[in-house]
């Protein structure tokens, strides 16, 4: 237990110095309901659910790819029948009406087996969020109660073989006929036809096909068309071919495939035309007149899907790290001489290095997504938030998405090698963890193309008038502006103010100690300074680029790496201020002296790793550098008696984690 | 083409600054025959067997794992008919008596199917190596003929469920009865079963069995038996307990199983007596007093699996970059607003700055490991290599192969998310190469274990008398000299005096250019002072934490991050000299130039990667660190229309590349 008296002037509250600190005593139930937050209802009835299918995760080794998919099929139905899958549709089409707690059970079922989540995620997140966000009523009407049961399955038919981010480019087409008052859909070639497409090489018997809508020779850009695939026996109706994309590195309980279109007609309303759309006689309406902002609007409606695949990155975390740590604290290796029991794996320093400094970030991300939630909920729950706030919240949730999933690549990898030879088993469950979320940081948008969208964000500070530009578009935007105009459009820009008094130059003798770097107002202030640093070096380097006379893509090919890297500064910035108010907001317990150890180390780990940039910056001198890496290194050992605790607190039902290895006495 | 003159003062002969210079143009079979080397006849039939077995791959990805467990056991069979995989035994036992061959041939076949791969290393290099290295004529009599036809079939059964790297501490019991003159095997307990054991769940109908050898009560530590385990319909043999270790992430086609003995009896001369024997009535025999060097020189034996492993994994990450780069130079995305025609990936910055510096590494390793396949042709060729030289084999082979497997599964990671959708698709090369290579970091030596070994030895000089001491007696030996003392007997010492006048203090003002940044003696200095700077660390934080009274297990928990640091510095510092050798003795030609840019471009973005650690030592001014980003950055753009002609030199079947998505006019 701890004194109640550690806490220092700063606004945060935090404790400055614990090195000379008991070690805190973890409340697991409290940290478990603190994690489940406002959903801890549907949580636990999801993890009731995991449990009772819990054979899938055998299913998933055992059957082949064409059983599993079948099973998958069948465990989605039954999902759905619980009202589960529901949570985010309108209650009378028999949905749960509440979109935040919709997430919630999404993120909680991604402890169990990926491929019913992403079957669950092309469903009801991408079929069936098309139909409720771009349709109007009578789509709703006709189509949402069915795909709540399931009874009526659908695809998402957006990326094709040779047009993936750049979905504004897309060959498909779909031409207006007046006479017929039809849309006639057609895949110009191989490169346009429907590819990856989930549900669809099986079971689904309607897609929401994205295409160019031309009207009499004139192109209006990507709409989306309901488009009935097969028929009641499931074989593929005239004009529509249909190919099985075949094994894939992971996720083969989902069916994905190919679809492409040889003048497939559909009548006039099976367009979905919440934003646009074409009357009889071949007039286009929108209300949104620039053809670039009336596409981003209609993409923004499809923020949900990345809210849930980053959400889903960070539960696989957490499930991968919840079996290392539980390995490393039994399997022994290695001791002193003149001993006969071996050291325990935890208690080396490399593998609480490899460990817990992933441990920390992922608390750090599961706050940074429950802010992000939250804001979700409230944005598509109002009936009109100002696009300002939304371009804000895509931005949020691409910047979420991308670190998310970038972090369960990693950390998944570094807990199979952890493991060494049994995390190499798929009796165990890191094999499937690798292999199914290994798509999380190219789909639902290319982990990289969703960084440059936070830039651009940030560039034009969300402003409605050039928020829908793309890269390119960004470029010239920016290079004729002068740069001091556009680090003060930026929101970045808005952070200096806060940073001036906290964040002394690097050289400064009173930074050259260890004093302070616990203090969350330093860390964020270097978190703030890098964002902001980068990102008006980006507009520096477009506007100079353009001014010698490069093209807008030469220009943008050498700044990219700037761009992204500003993308990730921001974002990083902002899951450190989730963690940390989180932490701020709690009550003194031995669970907040745990959450703030996670917190300085999630945030000095994140600047050891970067700690280059702050020097070459005059921002951090070498002693201090020193002291930084030596503090991860403290932390670590002082987090070590916990990690157990701490990845218990993530509430993962033991049927999930399907450890042969630590049951066995092998590893004791 | 380049001009002749362009050759600089440095001993190297390098261009020192290229700006300016005319793009090479490369002669594809020039530089592949300069990639294969001494041995290009065994690779170029090594490639013949390749594409004549290509459908393994979809066999692979089609069938269920026991069929294809069979499938790779005939493939491995009919390679062994054509010599393929017998060249590093004795001609008299119907070898090829070339053990460089051997390794190239291996390496080459790492272009294909990886489960033909380990399943011929497990058959040839761990059970053939161990019988033929650990064994005496009678057993070289005995079996040798019959394994290198495939005829006879064994396992290599050292790790054990609850015992990998620590080989020493290993479970399995075999007592010896003067009696009956017989050895009898026991596995006291689950956590001593044999384990991940290759060629055991199926085909193995014999083993080398690593034991505790127990005589009248006395332990003489760890001895290998050659053991039947099944009989000749493949039954498991009396008192053999053999399970199957299932499905794993990958290399599904070899069938690994765990091993338990009870009571298992076999002769006197069953033990493989190289290097230490019983005789009949019970007295144990060796000329090797010591038994930690006993035990080191009887693992010092089976270096030749190590050199292979790293060697694969260099050519798997040659496999995927071929694809990567392939793709990225037909799929475009994105483009100028006034343009039809999008750009190619590989055009952006990001997309290169992704590919080329690990192409750079990939060319880097690949000399490296050149070098390191002659040493151990000439170390393993020769009767008796001084101990020295055999400890440096040793240490460069277990480096190389933890650089060498880390880049493999960075590599194939980074090409499969560049290649987005269709990099999951296992139609395509990229899901199958990760899966098979993942468990590269971890077998035949857990990478950090295998750094913590090169930095060992580089602590204790590769003294005879030193170099046998586990990590924990590496730290009393070390606390017990005085710092200077360590530093000055290791290897890392003699570098310093080739530093000092080539790598002046990072506030040099001449340094705060850019100039020298591509003198190869400016990068080696840099690589060099590194090492040396850190091992001396080691040193000094071993003795401050033993003087401080803290126990030798803490102090080595609490340094062995730096301990891990100090081995890879080692060994990124041999992998760079190697490439700036291999250059410096090639004779002027475009190829050179263009080699000389990989190794510049690999030298600066290993630098770029750690800048942190020289500027922290004042070794680096932010000014110069920016520089080298920027170096690199422009390298990258320089490589790039060089970039498919350097993955073709790898000579890589194109039946090899299976990419269907290079074929298709989708990625056009």
């Amino acid at each position: 237990m701890i004194q109640d008296s550690l806490t220092t002037g700063t606004s945060y509250g935090r404790v400055c110095s614990m090195s000379e600190l008991e070690q805190p005593d973890i409340d697991v139930p409290a940290l478990t309901a603190l994690l489940d937050g406002k959903y801890a209802d549907i949580r636990e009835m999801t993890r009731k659910n995991l449990s009772e299918y819990a054979h899938v995760l055998d299913d998933a080794i055992e059957m082949p790819s064409a059983e599993f998919r079948e099973r998958v099929l069948e465990l989605v139905k039954a999902m759905a029948r619980t009202g589960a899958t529901g949570l985010g549709f309108p209650p009378e089409y028999g949905g749960g009406g509440d979109i935040g707690a919709s997430v919630a059970g999404f993120e909680t079922m991604a402890f169990g087996d990926l491929s019913i989540l992403v079957k669950v995620g092309v469903q009801f997140g991408l079929f069936g969020g098309a139909i409720l966000q771009l349709g109007s009523k009578n789509h709703h009407d006709a189509y949402i109660a069915d795909l709540v049961t399931g009874d009526l399955m659908g695809c998402f038919a957006m990326t094709e073989t040779g047009h993936g981010s750049n979905v504004q480019a897309l060959g498909t087409e779909a031409v207006y006929e007046p006479e017929t008052r039809e849309f006639v859909i057609t895949t110009p070639d191989r490169r346009s036809r429907k590819d990856y497409i989930g549900n669809a090489a099986a079971h689904a018997s309607m897609a929401v096909v994205f295409a160019q809508l031309r009207i009499g020779g004139r192109s209006e850009g990507v709409h989306a068309f309901v488009v009935p695939i097969r028929d009641e026996e499931g074989h593929a109706l005239e004009g529509v071919t249909i190919e099985d994309d075949g094994e894939k590195i992971g996720l083969n309980g989902v069916d994905n495939g190919r679809l492409s279109f040889d003048h497939v007609r559909v009548p006039r309303s099976n367009m979905l035309n919440r934003y646009a759309e074409v009357t009889e006689d071949g007039r286009y309406l929108s209300e949104i007149e620039n053809v670039d902002r009336r596409f981003f609007t209609m993409l923004g409606t499809l923020i949900q899907g990345r809210v849930c695949v980053g959400g889903a990155g960070i539960s696989a975390s957490k499930v991968a790290l919840a079996v290392a740590v539980k390995y490393a604290n039994k399997r022994r290796q290695f001791g002193a001489p003149d001993s006969d029991v071996e050291e325990l794996l935890l208690d080396y320093g490399m593998h609480q290095r490899r460990l817990l400094p992933l441990l920390a970030k992922t608390y750090a991300l599961h706050f940074a997504q429950e802010m992000l939630v939250h804001e979700l909920h409230n944005v598509l729950s109002t009936t009109e938030a100002p696009d300002r706030q939304r371009r804000a919240l895509e931005s949020r949730a691409a910047g979420t998405k991308a670190l998310g999933t970038w972090h369960a690549s990693r950390t998944i990898q570094e807990c199979r090698e952890a493991c060494g030879g049994a995390g190499y088993l798929m009796s165990n469950r890191l094999g499937a963890l690798r292999a199914d979320t290994d798509v999380f940081t190219t789909f639902e948008g290319d982990n990289h193309i969703l960084l440059q969208l936070v830039a651009k964000g940030l560039l034009t500070d969300y402003s409605s008038s050039f928020g829908d530009l793309d890269q390119l578009g960004m470029v010239r935007f920016v290079a004729n502006l002068a740069v001091e105009t556009v680090v003060e459009r930026t929101s970045a820009h808005k952070l200096l103010e806060r940073i001036r008094d906290v964040l002394p130059g690097g050289n400064d003798d009173k930074w050259d100690q260890e004093a302070g770097l616990l203090d969350p107002e330093y860390q964020l202030a270097m978190f703030r300074w890098r964002e902001e640093h980068i990102l008006s070096g980006v507009a520096r380097r477009l506007k100079r680029g353009m001014d010698n006379g490069m093209d807008t893509v030469q220009v943008f090919s050498q700044v990219q790496d700037h761009v992204i890297a500003a993308g990730r500064a921001h974002v990083e910035r902002l899951v450190l201020e989730a963690f940390v108010e989180k932490n701020a907001a709690m009550v003194d317990s031995d669970n907040k002296v745990a959450l703030n150890m996670l917190c300085d180390l999630f945030a000095l780990s994140t600047i050891e790793a970067d700690r280059a940039f702050w020097m070459e910056h005059g921002r951090l001198s070498s002693a201090r550098s020193k002291a930084i890496s030596r503090e991860v290194s403290s932390l670590c050992r002082r987090l070590r008696p916990l990690a157990e605790d701490l990845v218990d607190a993530f509430g993962i039902p033991a049927e999930m984690l399907k450890a042969e290895m630590l049951d066995d006495p092998g590893a004791a």
